[in-house]
C-alpha cells in the first residue's frame, strides 16, 4: 500500500460544498487501496480575513501573535474535513501542528521545518484512519505557533511526504504549471514535467503556483511532487528530477511588474563602499535581485539593481546615507521577464535568439543578469505582452 | 502586588472596537499595580456559527473534531487581544491550553480541568508581561484538544485564579447577578454578595450568568468571583461564602419554561423497576431534574418527573420499553419556578408562605421539590410571571 500525501489549497475547501468534493476525492484515493494523509490550507479567503483583523486592531501587529492568529484557519478547515470524512462512513482524524510535533527554527511568518513525529500518523495509518493535516503551521521548540509563509501548506506536505516516504499530491484551482501565465499568454500550453531547478526558479521569478520551499524540499528528499485541479481528473505537472535528453532550451517565462530598478550614478568605485551599502540594504530585509555594475572610469561607477516595489521608500532612506539626492535615479516602469530552461545548460546561443528577436521589435533590455538556467531582462513594462508572446512563439511554449 | 485574573465573556470581545476597550481596561488596572492575566471567550456568536458550520458539513459531527474546530474560536480573540494591548505600548502574550498545558480528563464537550502549568504564567508575568489566555479549552493527556462545555471560560479563570491563589473577575453583557432575571420582573434588584452554594442552585436552575462548574470550583478553593459589566465602573456581584446572619430567606428566584413533565400512572410498585428505568435514562445522559413519587396503592403506584423539552423523544422511547403507552402522560405546558435562600436553612416557614401567596391568587403547583436552601414548584407555564411578581414583591426580591 502506497501512502499518498495530498494537500488541497484554500479555494479547494473554499465552502462546505467543495469540502465534501475534496473528501469524496480522498475517499476515492483510500478505496483504491493507499493510506491517505491529507494536508489542508485555510478557507478561501480566511487568512486574508484574518490579517485584515490584525491590522484593524494594530498599526504593527505583533508578529508571534499573528502567527498564533493565522495557525486558526488551518484547524478549522482540517476538522472540518475530518467531520465530512467520518459523516460519509470512513474513520478520520484531524491534527495541528502541536500533534504530530511538527517543530520549526521558531521565526514568526517563515519558519523552516525541522522535524516531523510521523510515528504519530503512522499509528493512525494503522488504524485504518485518513488523517487530515493543519498545513502552513509549525511548534517552536519553546511551544511557540509559528508560520511557514504564505503558500507554506505546500512544504508541510512534501516534508509530511518526504518523513513517510509517500508521494505528494498538490491540489489547487489551476489545473498544472504552464509555460507561461495564461493571463499573459492565452496559447500558453501546460508542462507534463519540469525539473525542480526550473520549477524553482520560475517560482521565485513570481510564478505563485508553488511555495519555493516546498521545491527545495521535494528536490532534497527527492520526492515527485504532482500538481493538479483538485477534484478532476485533468492531467497536471509533475515536479521531479528530469532525465531526458531531449528538453527544449526554454520550459518557462515569467514576466513580472512588481519591481523598480533603482541606479546609483558616478558613485565612487570602491568595493568597501559596495558591500556597505548592499549590507545595509539586506538589514533591512529587502530582497534585491538583479545587480548590474558598468565599469569603472576615472574612479567613478554606475550601478543598477532592481528591488519590490514596496520596499522602494524604505531602500531610499538607506540610499541617502550613502549617496547625494541627483546620483540616485529611480525606473518604476520595469518589467522583469525571465526564460528558464534546464535545457540551456546544453543549447546555447539561447541569449542570442532572444536578444534578436528583441532588436527586431524594437524592444529593448535596460538591464540583463543570467544564470546556467535562466535569462533576465529588465524591459519597459509596456513592451511584457509583446515580448511574452515573441519568446514563446519562438519556443514553442 | 495582586494577581488579578480577568474573564471577558464574548459579547465583551464581539467586536475590534470591544477588544479594544476591553485592552484600555486591563492596562488600567495593570498601571494600578497588579499582575493582570485575561481568559477570553470567543468573539460574539463565533461558537454558534462553527457548531452550524459542523452541522452544515455532517448530521452527527465527530465529537473529537468539534472540539478540535470550536477551540479555534478562542485563539482568534486571545491573539487579537494581545496584538491590541501591544500596540498600547504594554507587552502582552496570549497562551492557548497547550501552552500553559491546561489538562483535562479528556471527555469531549465538556472536559474537568485536571491540573494547569503555572510556571509558564507566572515567568510571564515576572517579565512584566499580561498574560492572555484561550478559554474553553483544554488537553487530554494523549494531546487531544477538548473543550469544558458552553460558558466554560468562566471555569477557565476560576481554575487559573486558584492555581495562582489570584482574585477572580468574570465581565460580561450583565452587570452583575440578580434576584430575579430582569426580563421575567422590572424591579428585580441586583445582589451585591451571593453565596456559591445559592449561585449553584440558581445557575443549575437555570439562571444563565455563569457555568455551574466555575462556582463549584470558587467555592472548593475558597476563590472570590465578582461579577459585573465589562469595561464599566458599575458596582457588580461577589460570589463567596457569606457570612452574614441577617441574611434574607430568599436570595433569588428562577423560573424557566424549558421543562417537560412526564407522569408514568399506576404502575407496578417495584423499586428494582423504577430503579431500570431511572437508570435507563441516566443512560441516555438526559437529565432529570424534579422527581415525584404518590404513596403505593393496590401494588401500583404513579410517579413524574421533569426532563429538558429537547429530551422528550429520546426519553419516551426508553420509556416504552417499561410502561404501556395508555400510562405515559406528557405535560409540556409547566414552569419550572424555584426560590432559592441560604437564609431558608435558618427561617422556617417560607414554604408554606408561598404556597399560601399560590393558593390565594389560584396558582397550582402541580410538583413540588425542595433542598436545604431551595424550594422548586412546577407550575402552569402561563401562571409565571404572576408567580414572580407574588414572591418577588413579599420577600422584596
Amino acid at each position: 500500500m502506497a501512502i499518498i500525501v495530498q494537500k488541497y489549497g484554500g479555494s479547494s475547501v473554499a465552502t462546505i460544498e467543495k469540502i465534501k468534493n475534496v473528501a469524496k476525492s480522498i475517499i476515492n484515493k483510500k478505496n483504491q487501496g493507499n493510506d491517505m494523509v491529507v494536508v489542508v490550507s485555510a478557507m478561501g479567503d480566511t487568512t486574508d480575513d484574518l490579517i485584515n483583523l490584525a491590522k484593524e486592531i494594530a498599526t504593527n501587529p505583533c508578529k508571534r501573535e499573528l502567527d498564533a492568529l493565522l495557525a486558526t484557519g488551518e484547524m478549522v478547515s482540517s476538522a472540518l474535513l475530518a467531520m465530512a470524512i467520518k459523516d460519509m462512513g470512513y474513520d478520520a482524524v484531524s491534527f495541528n501542528a502541536y500533534q504530530i510535533q511538527l517543530t520549526t527554527n521558531g521565526t514568526f511568518g517563515k519558519s523552516l521545518i525541522e522535524d516531523i513525529n510521523e510515528d504519530v500518523i503512522l499509528s493512525a495509518l494503522l488504524e485504518g484512519k485518513i488523517v487530515i493535516i493543519a498545513g502552513f503551521q509549525g511548534i517552536s521548540e519553546e511551544g511557540e505557533i509559528t508560520t511557514l509563509g504564505r503558500g507554506g501548506s505546500d512544504t508541510s506536505a512534501v516534508a509530511i511526504a518526504a518523513k513517510l516516504s509517500g508521494q505528494c499530491e498538490i491540489y489547487t484551482d489551476v489545473d498544472g504549471i504552464y509555460s507561461v501565465d495564461p493571463r499573459l499568454y492565452k496559447e500558453a500550453k501546460k508542462i507534463d514535467e519540469i525539473s525542480y531547478e526550473e520549477m524553482l526558479e520560475l517560482s521565485s521569478l513570481g510564478a505563485q503556483v508553488m511555495h519555493s520551499r516546498s521545491v527545495e524540499l521535494g528536490e532534497k528528499y527527492n520526492i515527485p511532487i504532482y500538481v493538479g485541479l483538485s477534484c478532476s481528473d485533468i492531467k497536471g505537472t509533475y515536479i521531479r528530477e528530469v532525465r531526458g535528453v531531449e528538453n527544449k532550451p526554454i520550459t518557462g517565462i515569467a514576466a513580472v511588474d512588481s519591481d523598480v530598478a533603482i541606479t546609483l550614478k558616478n558613485i565612487k568605485y570602491d568595493i568597501t563602499l559596495l558591500a556597505e551599502i548592499f549590507q545595509a540594504i539586506a538589514a533591512k530585509k529587502i530582497n534585491i535581485d538583479m545587480i548590474s555594475q558598468t565599469t569603472p572610469d576615472n574612479g567613478v561607477t554606475s550601478i543598477s539593481f532592481t528591488i519590490p516595489k514596496e520596499e522602494l521608500r524604505e531602500c531610499l532612506v538607506v540610499l541617502r546615507g550613502y549617496a547625494e539626492e541627483q546620483q540616485i535615479f529611480i525606473d518604476e516602469n520595469i518589467c522583469k521577464f525571465s526564460v528558464v530552461g534546464i535545457g540551456m545548460k546544453t543549447t546555447s546561443g539561447v541569449a542570442a535568439k532572444i536578444f534578436k528577436l528583441f532588436s527586431e521589435s524594437n524592444i529593448e533590455a535596460k538591464m540583463i543578469t543570467t544564470s546556467e538556467i535562466r535569462i533576465t531582462c529588465a524591459i519597459k513594462s509596456e513592451d511584457k505582452m509583446k515580448a511574452v508572446a515573441l519568446v514563446a512563439k519562438e519556443f514553442e511554449l
